[in-house]
């Protein structure tokens, strides 16, 4: 598909559709490798149309953050999906009417949520959520005694059909480079295995599956698990491109912005585009916070980051761009920024979806 | 409308119309004592149902930040719309459309955007935006000649019905207390004296519209204006409350969130309810960000804040809760968290408008 600029009336999300597939079929490929199943998560893209790039390059299993996207992807014929956040059991009907459709994985960290499993009527697998110092959600490494007890509980349940335990060591966001990212990933990767050798519970009755976008595109070792589960990376953003996960010839998202305005004077500009399209989550230079970055424009996509011309500022339908000295007079009203987010997946979230690709 | 916690399965957005409307009430008696017109901004609540509150109120002009909001309450039988944004050059065919059926302002700040503007085939008001500090979007205050010259080439188009001067003192949300909403306010208005003093063009073919909320709920002088147009105090909010615009009493809006992870030795639970539902805008308490604050729950509705229980992060479906002690171990998975969010305007758009009313 060939991107028209004239096109695009309002802030509008970009896909780079070559350098998404790309970033698909080279994650698929390094699991491969490592004789690891591949369960991408969802909830950075929650498209439908998107998913199916990944299923071209041979995804089955998928993760998603909500019951709604997990109804979205059953919909589309996804049969295998993981919903990777602590139940909240107020909406066991919609994940029994779930399960008896669809392969569903269901996330549990106390044993009061398995007493209220029992009223699930269809096969479900339970996944564990195992906490190695992230500090999020997940029962901490530490205690496998209650960890044993919610295996066991879980295992004596009439509807479960497969018992795993899920990792997510988020904690890779607050590092940078692969020496950073090795760290936690060790750490996070040498507690599970701290775990699993503490466990009565038979090692072949359980599948691990660990992930993160940083961990997932930057280690090449992940002793223990059975599976990978990252999400990003289809897109990555800013921040992974911070905490060295990425190149920029990598990130394929960016949002075209409307200028609005131009203040010589203060050296910016103002486009429409603001908290509600790219959400206020930012990536922090130099102690502060940058909401995206200017990108070169190319004639049907974006080229390298334009140096100094950062999204600065964010209010719900305004953005601040700061620019380099002669920038804000050159730029006519109308104008497009391209504008990589600090963060690909609540950008998408703010579209709720939507999207137009390039890229060929 | 009795609100029933039974019936919530999710993260929902809780408006108590009690206290809705009485801040309505309140902002539409001070306006009309001081014998302003009021021109609420519906981009806080963005839902044609909580407009009708309004228009039962007395209103009939309205500001929108988006040709969306727009659209949506041109649909809904409005017929004042200011769209308090810097024009969007490349929207002027919805906006043309629009004018058609609709009394529509436009905002602009620079001459090529009147250029743009000749296109137009229906009537419109024109309001040029100041600057008089915020620093955002507008025309710095300091450039009576700049601001002169546009308004006489607005003048000159044939489709321009009214002319006004457009300003928004957000740096008032950079103060607390009413001594610091003061300062801005009396700074800004200052500055917008000086500018009227200044200019040659006739002051009685301009309608001067202000506004902000902390100042349109603390301050009683609008030397200057013609016109008040705040948004958020129709909900209020954790900023709001922080910066001293709004009594914990006069908070009309919270989210109901589902507990999902209990972590007594952190001191912490997780609910449902995350980036994608708060937003990331957060209020600075004592240097740290803070997404919500916990209230006590009624019920049927919410009391005072709960106290050492805040919403202290927040990815993109996870919230984590600081509780006080005990806390943690008393709440039961599937309990309900009631949060006053930082931001309620990115809130209510995070949810897309969607709501359950309480309060009577």
């Amino acid at each position: 598909m060939t991107l028209n600029w004239q096109t695009l009336t309002g802030p509008t999300v970009i896909v780079d559709s070559h350098r998404a597939k790309r970033n698909i079929r080279q994650q698929q490929a390094k699991a491969d490798q490592l004789g690891l199943p591949l369960r991408p998560h969802f909830k950075t893209h929650q498209s439908p149309y998107i998913g199916e790039w990944f299923r071209q390059a041979g995804t089955q299993a998928i993760a998603v953050s909500s019951v709604a996207m997990a109804q979205q992807f059953a919909a589309a014929g996804w049969d295998d999906i993981l919903l990777a956040m602590p139940v909240n059991v107020r909406q066991l009907p919609a994940l029994n009417h779930l399960a008896a459709t669809t392969r569903l994985g269901i996330t549990v960290e106390h044993l009061e949520a398995l007493n209220s499993l029992q009223h699930i009527q269809h096969p479900v697998d339970l996944w564990v959520e195992i906490d190695a110092g992230y500090q999020r959600s997940g029962m901490s490494w530490e205690n496998a005694a209650a960890i044993e007890q919610v295996l066991q509980a879980a295992r004596a349940l009439p509807m479960v059909r497969q018992l795993g335990l899920l990792l997510h060591a988020g904690n890779t966001y607050q590092t940078t480079g692969d020496a950073g990212i090795r760290q936690v990933h060790e750490e996070s990767l040498g507690r599970l295995g701290e775990l699993l050798a503490e466990l009565n519970f038979p090692r072949h009755e359980l599948v691990v599956s660990v992930g993160d976008t940083p961990s997932c595109s930057r280690m090449t070792e992940f002793p223990g698990a059975d599976e990978l589960r990252p999400g990003n990376y289809v897109f990555f953003d800013l921040q992974q491109l911070l905490i060295g996960s990425c190149d920029w010839d990598d990130i394929a998202l960016a949002v075209a912005c409307p200028v609005i305005g131009r203040y010589p004077a203060r050296g910016e500009v103002v486009v429409h585009g603001g908290a509600v399209h790219f959400s206020k989550d930012a990536a922090m230079i130099d102690g502060r916070p940058v909401f995206g970055q200017v990108m070169q424009q190319g004639q049907h996509s974006w080229g390298s980051p334009m140096h100094g011309a950062r999204l600065t500022g964010l209010s719900q339908e305004h953005g601040k761009v700061q620019v380099p000295p002669g920038m804000a007079e050159q730029l006519q009203l109308g104008d497009l920024l391209v504008i990589v987010p600090a963060h690909s997946c609540l950008t998408m979230a703010a579209f709720n979806g939507n999207f137009v690709t390039t890229g060929g």
